[in-house]
């Protein structure tokens, strides 16, 4: 198992790519960690916590020497990034990435996969946080969480297992699947339930508000997140989010008439799955 | 403004019930403080915990006393509660409760209001948890909390400046509205949100809940409140709670039609409406 890599190039040193930049440094896994951004705020916040060695704003020079590429931005810029990163990189050299979509992304980058200089495997690090930017970022933050692979049929298995690899060199547990099966999935955990916690508090009155406790707060919490990084990843996922949501209106719906019918019998039982699989989760 | 009671009963020394003892208790507000229940280990630990002085599983003997009774117990039992409360106390005993709905809890004490024999004013002390027992109890639990209090028309208002002086005195802001605009407002910022949680967890399928991270985890936290306490929350507010899920389902449906004609201007404001609104609660 090659746990190491000489030179690895972040694309984005935000709460992700600065966590796999920490990751990287406290388990000594990179010599060169090369941060590659837009904003040298960022950059340089990235390099005093110790996330990135050095810092450029010109994405050809900061992957030009990479082993390893991480492309770690927002999933509407990811497909024009790889592109470049493409462009510029040594041949041979592998690529992955950290979007909370991938059928898209990775469709883009097979579409020309014969011209291609770099390896890529896409990748989503099921990790993550309301915050945002290097400051927020953890050397902790994958461990315990689940990195989902996702290659294609045409992936070399050498390239599927570095990239599974470095995934878990950073402490997430690795699991394989085809990008259409992570997207079904992640809309159902992660996408719709962003989507109806947007809902609920964009629906609250505004002479309730003031009437918000714990519940509330732990639901919507996630309606803080940012509307345009959020924008990109619905509407990339858009057909599988609207199957989501339709299952959820269907309990819904159950719930509702058994309320409506005054059936406590159905709805303890509704009640009882939901609280099932809640516990089942953890805290 | 009268801020100390020598004698209060609690009926029920769970999380609200043990709260109530341990504030009273902290700022030496009651002399004697008696716990009333069915589970002789729940007073026990009530008392242990210094949340009560005395115990009973006796609810006429528990009240006697009383110059004060705070019923603490679940929405389904609290009508019930009330009658055997009110045929024990002595005459002019001012009683309220802390229970989750106001209407038909108060509607039905107030139909027989020319021959009781204590004062009730309803009230709601917004501030809880998914946790219950007098374990999770915490004297700071009503601290920066509002307590909604809910007179109707025929309440004097000497009876409501008591009841709202008790609650303040435990720490909370005291708003006072009629029952049922409590029921509106909570049915929007409460039940229907707990439904909608409920809904998500329930219909998350199987291979999918290895798959989620905090988004989900926030957004179904409340899925894991008691399933028996909820539905009676839920049975007895049906109506304002329907209503409150439907502009939820409206506003849903906006953000799903913005994404199925890929209408990201759209999407993007009525995320930023979700956002502000979150964001105005605080974390």
């Amino acid at each position: 198992m090659k746990v190491h890599w000489p030179t690895v190039a972040i694309v984005g040193v935000g709460l992700i790519g600065g966590s796999v930049g920490l990751a990287l440094n406290s388990r000594r896994l990179a010599k060169r960690i090369i941060g590659v951004g837009r904003s040298a705020a960022s950059l340089a916040e990235a390099k005093r916590r110790g996330a990135v060695t050095e810092t450029t704003t010109t994405l050809a020079e900061g992957v030009a020497d990479a082993d390893l590429v991480v492309v770690a931005a927002t999933v509407g810029t990811i497909g024009p990034l790889l592109e470049a990163v493409d462009l510029a990189v040594r041949p041979g050299t592998l690529i992955t990435d950290a979007g909370s979509t991938k059928g898209s992304i990775v469709a883009a980058w097979e579409k020309r996969r014969r011209w291609r200089s770099g390896r890529f495997v896409g990748a989503h690090p099921i990790a993550g946080s309301h915050k945002r930017g290097p400051s927020a970022a953890d050397a902790a933050l994958f461990g315990n969480r689940i990195t989902v692979v996702t290659p294609v049929a045409a992936t070399p298995a050498k390239d599927v297992q570095e990239v599974a690899d470095f995934w878990k060199a950073l402490g997430s547990t690795v699991v394989v699947m085809p990008p259409r099966e992570h997207d079904r999935i992640l809309a159902a955990t992660s996408h719709a339930p962003h989507l109806l916690a947007a809902a609920i508090a964009a629906a609250t009155p505004d002479d309730a508000r003031a009437f918000t406790a714990g519940g509330w707060r732990d639901t919507t919490r996630i309606a803080a997140g940012d509307p345009e990084l959020w924008a990109d990843i619905l509407l990339d996922n858009a057909p599988r989010i609207a199957r989501a949501l339709g299952r959820i209106a269907s309990t819904t719906e159950k719930m509702l008439h058994a309320l409506e019918t005054n059936d406590r019998r159905t709805l303890v039982a509704l009640l009882k799955r939901a609280k099932e699989h809640r516990d089942a989760v953890g805290s």
